[in-house]
């Protein structure tokens, strides 16, 4: 059963230096935020973090405490630069293990693949105590252990982990949103969100500016666990733009 | 004149609930990753952030301790929910305070805009003994106080003020990369990239597999702050790769 009312949070930790050189454009952090709010489940903070043992043991340890659930993403491989079971296991005081399960899974999808070998083995090292969190693509597992979820850093291989995961995590509920666009400067309107904020509880509405065309637009996205204050905010920011002689967009632009 | 011995290094704060809530893709770490490698400063960590003042405050005071640089990606626009400049005043005890040329700019920007407005003169809000950092984009200014560059949320508009700050930072030597990329499961030569990484002083190799037309492939990438070295080990991999029949790919896949 959900509880409603509480608000359960969630951290990612990206490990990976080809995030921080600049050369991979990371795909994970909406990836995991899009499927945490259908979970019910609000992520807080992000870290990306290089392939460093201490940078890792620090963001586990920091972000593991204050967030129900923490997420990493990357460092899970076969190769020497794949360090994050280490580290999690470190951050969490235990050694780390070679899981049977793990093992026969890799040993089965490596049969005809060249057989399985001691980097591959790699790839069956948990923190001790850990259970597996299935992946179809590869015969690689993702790992859980405690409120720990250590996941793939190939995008594709990171979403089969989250569809193994999905309803498995208690959540509360959804953050819903509903965006209304204007082609106007947000600085003209400024007071407008600010006032409809301030007099609608449980709704906050963020103000994301653009370019384009040429032209000065921005879209106004209300969150709120609640649809009729999302559906009655909507209406407040159609009607007010209109009262300034601004054509809303509902849906956004 | 250029230390190329020390490593200079930065962080970045990405401030909004747009991409903590999975709906807009952040741009900024891939763009000011790549901006600070070629000054010749390494990004040591990123985190994402609410939109929330002791969120922000907690992250600058962390970040900006143990860096050389420090920098912000968005909440410095007209709206209620830009909050970075007062949450980077508070986190360096400094109030808030009006910048004269700021205020000219925005006031001459919005000359023939609909003319300068209390929202739009929260833009030229800066924490006391700041610098601007100019945009041609739009009328706002990025902000420099101390060690920390506050720079918009919208990328085009952080690709301004990362413009008007080239060459202005003192940095080392830049960090140079060189791939070699092969049509083989990283798990098969795990051995080799270890060896060749631990054999040769002053280089990384990271290992990114991918999945490509039904087929397994990784790129290796090699970092070293010398072009040689970078030459020697790529070498290296494609001869080591050919011993293990297997063709490398100069450049990468």
């Amino acid at each position: 059963m959900t509880d409603t009312s509480r608000i359960w949070t969630a951290a990612l930790i990206v490990v990976g230096d080809e995030i921080l050189s600049g050369r991979t454009h990371d795909k994970n952090i909406a990836q995991v935020a899009t499927w945490l709010g259908v979970q019910g489940i609000r992520l807080r903070e992000v870290r990306v973090v290089p392939d460093d043992m201490a940078a890792i043991i620090e963001a586990v340890n920091a972000l593991r405490a204050r967030n129900d659930y923490l997420f990493t993403t990357g460092g899970i491989g076969p190769t020497h630069d794949d360090i994050t079971v280490d580290a999690v296991a470190e951050a969490l005081g235990v050694p780390v293990v070679i899981h049977p399960e793990a093992e026969a899974m890799l040993t089965r999808y490596y049969e005809t693949r060249g057989g399985i070998n001691p980097a591959r083995l790699r790839m069956a090292r948990v923190p001790e105590g850990a259970d597996l969190i299935p992946n179809r693509l590869s015969g690689a597992p993702g790992i859980q252990v405690g409120n720990v979820f250590l996941m793939a850093g190939v995008p594709g291989i990171t979403a089969q982990m989250l569809d193994g995961l999905t309803g498995t995590l208690e959540g509360g509920a959804p953050l819903l949103s509903a965006t209304v666009g204007c082609w106007v400067a947000e600085s003209e309107i400024a007071d407008l969100l600010r006032e409809t904020e301030k007099t609608h509880e449980g709704c906050q509405i963020g103000s994301y500016p653009f370019f384009r065309e040429g032209r000065v637009g921005a879209n106004f996205v209300i969150r709120s666990t609640d649809q009729t204050v999302l559906d009655a905010v909507a209406q407040v920011l159609i009607d007010g733009l209109a009262a300034l002689g601004r054509e809303a967009v509902p849906g956004g632009i």
